[in-house]
């Protein structure tokens, strides 16, 4: 139930790639390959390709992860949210261009800017719940009729948006009361969970409190401590490790 | 107090232009040049670039507004939110990677992952408010004590994050009861106000609920009817009139 976080931070880079924007590709294979045989998803985050204009770095990773792990899904992390004909814009970013099977999505601005992502046959749409960040309370938890914002959420993820295409939600390891209340809401719905690691987030704890009736249905992100588990060039073999060993 | 927003489709390209991935900059610099005389800023939506991987085409266009156009604003329009570091970077790619002067950003997140954009000196950070979809409602208008949830994001705009750098406000131009309440609350706070034209929202009407004290304090967009305001060669000059006529 791992998903490895595809962070690519060049400042972070182990031994001879160290600083190298142009090897954001080959450091983002190599963990990719390396992690493959403990993974259920991959989960590219594209800010971290953004920032530096490697978007055609991004496109030959995700072109290697669907070519040669094609059994293996892959979640662009991008939040999107827009409205009508925007939106229809990032989910073709997403879906096409980067070939995702699966994006996260922001659901401010409500059911209809989910829609054309939704809509989209056979891909995966990963709301945002209850997000991992210390400030996430700040409207996530205010109360309406009675229930925290994010409960809300999980609820028209369960009676409405699940009816429109496949859904999940993002919920924050560092918050596991949270995550069990969204748990009881959506049933079997799988949970994008990051937060575990360099967040504080506890992986026992979310396995106890977050799976699904059939024991699944957690996506339980990691990043930074599978991608940097080594600063010198064995640094894909020491991400291997790290991986079969973060959840217990 | 005209804002021309840049949302390139090839499929309404005009003249010789049609359908022309490659000619996404040319486009938007022609329309840039023709119409600045009538405009108080420029907002292109980075969905119209990414989804055909013009991400190129948009550093130039942004280029050119700088540097041609040096008086008016630049505004991405992105919707980003996200968290932490990632925040960071999506505030890189705003602000060093296109050198806009302001971007789009949702609230959901809460307050901490609007920081690394509120913090960048001199820059402009308009949270999504009421946003100008049929569906906007879903959250947007829910009560929490008492007050519908975009108002809570006006009072937070107003209270807080105007405190932590330069904020303003999406308010669409379809809800002017709305638009009146969250004037109300933020003060001079400028806001920026799509939806008018295609989207059915009236600029009169948005003239007169939504001013500041001082007669200003509005950013009203227009895409699509200056954009393709001709379907011929003559787009710039069609383009320029549009946005000269597009308030009363």
């Amino acid at each position: 139930m791992l998903c490895v976080g595809l962070d690519p931070d060049v400042a972070r880079f182990p031994g001879s790639l160290a600083g190298r924007v142009d090897a954001i590709a080959d450091f983002c294979i190599a963990i990719v390959d390396a992690t493959a045989p403990h993974v259920c998803a991959f989960k590219p985050q594209i800010a971290y390709f953004a920032a530096v204009g490697a978007e055609t770095q991004l496109e030959r990773v995700c072109a290697h992860i669907r070519s040669a792990h094609p059994e293996i899904p892959l979640i662009l992390d991008a939040k999107r949210g827009d409205i009508g004909d925007t939106a229809k814009l990032y989910a073709r970013e997403a879906f096409e261009r980067y070939g995702a099977d699966a994006v996260t999505v922001n659901p401010y601005l409500g059911t209809d800017s989910l829609e054309p992502f939704l809509s989209a046959p056979g891909r995966g749409v990963i709301v945002l719940c209850r997000t991992s960040n210390a400030g996430s309370g700040t409207f996530q938890s205010r109360l309406v009729d009675g229930r925290p914002l994010y409960e809300h959420v999980a609820q028209r993820a369960a009676d409405e948006w699940s009816q429109m295409g496949e859904v999940g939600l993002v919920v924050g390891a560092t918050y596991p009361d949270e995550l069990a209340r969204v748990r009881a809401i959506v049933g079997d719905m799988p949970l994008l969970v990051p937060g575990v690691g360099a967040q504080g987030g506890d992986a026992a704890t979310v396995l106890n409190v977050g799976r699904a009736s059939n024991g699944f249905g957690l996506v339980i992100n990691s990043s930074r401590a599978v991608l940097y588990a080594s600063s010198g060039d064995d640094f894909a073999a020491a991400a291997a490790e790290a991986a079969r060993t973060t959840l217990p």
